[in-house]
């Protein structure tokens, strides 16, 4: 692997394991730390749903993350794929929402530039619809 | 990269070309031809939300995604992420749906062995709900 995928990944790695603990018990400043100035994030639905900007509206989008979580959020890697400047994470997520059984699965893409994490993507493997 | 990642990327990319082929005009023999015999794949939603197994079922959703873009998707390729197995493609695709303009944006996971590809998940960047 060339040396600036295998630095990318160190770096994805390292906020992933910042973003699971967000998920798990709500903490999300180690991950908040690790995010660029010019941060922005992709979710597919929801009131933050497609593109947004900045630290701020990130940090408020994990705290409502949190808040449809309240006992937490688990996730498991199934597979990791890198290029120079993007590490995607498959992940199975498991736990709570609102008092529910809730099982997801993901693919969750990291851009990394300077060290830092300057994009976040989701996408879903799993769409729950009212009503199933 | 190491030797394995760039046939897997090859196999891959080929593969790619013939899926997005299909998804443009509805031919899909080129890419099922590309499936091993083990073939599963991974849909979030609709009638084959889930894991699904074997190329008849493969078959049958494919033709199912033709029916819903008559006049074709057009997918574009924003971002390849790769490990030694697995190949991520993240997509945005723009057609018409039922005669409607649509887009989104995907991530589509190609797994590779023996020159096949075993395994196809997709993961949906943009959730529609009805009434929006």
């Amino acid at each position: 692997m060339p040396e600036a995928s295998v630095q990318t990944l160190r770096v994805a790695e390292a906020a992933f394991q910042a973003f699971a603990q967000g998920l798990a018990c709500g903490e999300w400043s180690p991950f908040l730390d690790q995010l660029s100035d010019d941060f922005t994030f992709w979710f597919p639905a929801g009131p933050f749903k497609g593109l947004n900007h900045g630290r701020e509206k990130a940090e408020a989008f994990f705290e409502l993350v949190s808040t449809h979580f309240p006992e937490g959020l688990t996730l498991v890697v199934l597979q990791i794929a890198t290029s120079p400047t993007t590490v995607i994470f498959e992940v199975r997520s498991e736990g709570l929402m609102a008092g529910y059984p809730y099982q997801n699965q993901a693919a969750i893409a990291f851009d990394v530039r300077d060290n830092k994490i300057c994009a976040y993507r989701e996408y879903l493997g799993v769409v729950f619809q009212l009503g199933q």
